[in-house]
């Protein structure tokens, strides 16, 4: 049977939430490992008795968590759009949640539709690692100089060429993306931490909790985790704010940070047209720049 | 060569965190399963060139976690106690972390000498599954009656015969032991909720998050799990407060309430007589009831 990747029956939009580290990353690109697109299809199959093909609306690598990804598919079945995120749970590992489900026009495409996305990266400050939260942020062991991150994240905020802050995949034609945010914020959760977190929490300068968000109208391949691991680099002292500036200049990848962990990173949204976030980033942050 | 499991050479006290969801519980039980215990001792082997038999002071099941575990082992390996923890960090699984270690008394040992032991169950309240969560928490979609939990729990603490309150593997001679603590904490932490718990909030009533604290001289097999299970079952209405202490009185296992799942379960610390919230337990609890 072959897969349903025309426009025929009904279009579904799903928010699927998953723990990526079980996963080879969203995209199935050689059968047989396991990723989040051939779990999905397995479960949509398993509902509906149709074959489908997933489009995921970001190709989140191995190993990195989603809270929002956007996924569409085409579907003879007649199962009420009501009914697909329970119908799907009963079948998907406990990794993978489907958080809602919508019918959508035929015309909707998760991946070219989207105009922007919200990725989280997660860093918490110990001294002792966690055996819990290490599979959702990475683990600093010296106290971070947020300040300095925060003037750099200033820096990189805007339309630029991305070159130095992105691997060399498949070279993209063009290199330019607008980082409508890119922004630090710190905070506290005591009851969460001494659950999570068994080490002292001695020695640590700030809050224990630190979070990078990140929110661009396209990200280049590793952009994002190349991002944190420049800013990374500039909090622990290793960089200065100012050298972020030259590396959008010069385009020089290797005098940018290293690739951060994939653990620590969330696509957290994309948004699209009928998103009031979306304007808000694409209306308003575009003319304030 | 021969297992270690005799007093000889130094004899040394670890604090253990795991994430119990990829073991089969503490204990080796059959060889070839992978559990705490076998990784454990792997792993003291591959540091100091020495096969010990490790003990724990708890024996968790298959999905429990510790923060807290404690386990001590003999071995004539002359590394210095303060290099071990990071010495077994690095041979480790990502799951398993070695908090603390020290040099004890020949004559000590993890699981006759622990007076008592804390245990944490963790509760989350959310119309959806967390991916993240739910390997550490169980979720009630269902509102709890957390007055009603809190009534049912000062029923059953102090000094009992929990027959009940347990599942029968082998049976124990005596099947009384003293509760100093069951006690429910509700918190809000609203920056973890909103990366861990893709779902609405709305519905619920109180805070989403709730644990459990049990606090005991002993635990039967499976009671901390049953005695969760049944404040669960009067949280939800299906058991009256009062049930408990008839289930006291008549010890019917079949009319409590059922196993609460490991994975919200936590081994959060062990108690010695060198710690002072041992005493706090044995003295002020015991002369209070």
């Amino acid at each position: 049977m072959a897969l349903n990747s025309r426009r025929t029956g009904r279009n579904l939009r799903l928010v699927v939430a998953y723990d990526g580290t079980a996963y080879h990353g969203f995209q199935t690109q050689r059968p047989g490992l396991p990723t989040v697109q051939a779990m999905l299809e397995r479960a949509v199959e398993a509902v509906s008795g149709h074959r489908s093909r997933i489009t995921g609306a970001g190709r989140t690598d191995a190993g990195v968590h989603a809270r929002g990804q956007v996924v569409n598919f085409f579907t003879p079945c007649a199962i009420p759009v009501a009914r697909w995120a329970a119908a799907l749970g009963s079948v998907l590992p406990r990794d993978i949640v489907v958080v809602r489900a919508d019918e959508v026009s035929a015309d909707f495409h998760a991946r070219f539709d989207a105009l922007a996305k919200i990725y989280r990266y997660f860093i918490y400050q110990s001294e002792v690692r966690s055996p819990f939260w290490d599979r959702y942020a990475l683990r600093s062991r010296v106290p971070l100089d947020t300040a300095a991150m925060a003037e750099a994240a200033a820096l990189l905020r805007g339309k630029h060429c991305f070159r130095a802050f992105h691997d060399a995949g498949s070279p993209p034609r063009d290199t330019r993306r607008t980082l409508f945010d890119l922004s630090l914020h710190q905070f506290d959760a005591e009851d969460v931490w001494s659950f999570m977190c068994p080490g002292p929490r001695a020695g640590l300068r700030g809050l224990p909790f630190l979070v990078i968000t990140l929110v661009a109208d396209g990200f280049l391949y590793h952009m994002a985790r190349v991002l944190v691991g420049t800013l990374l680099e500039v909090g622990r002292g290793a960089l200065s704010p100012q050298s972020v500036a030259e590396r959008l200049a010069d385009g020089r990848r290797d005098l940018a940070g290293p690739t951060a962990p994939p653990r620590g990173l969330w696509l957290d949204a994309v948004l699209y047209a009928d998103d009031p976030r979306t304007w808000f980033y694409l209306d308003t942050v575009r003319v304030v720049q």
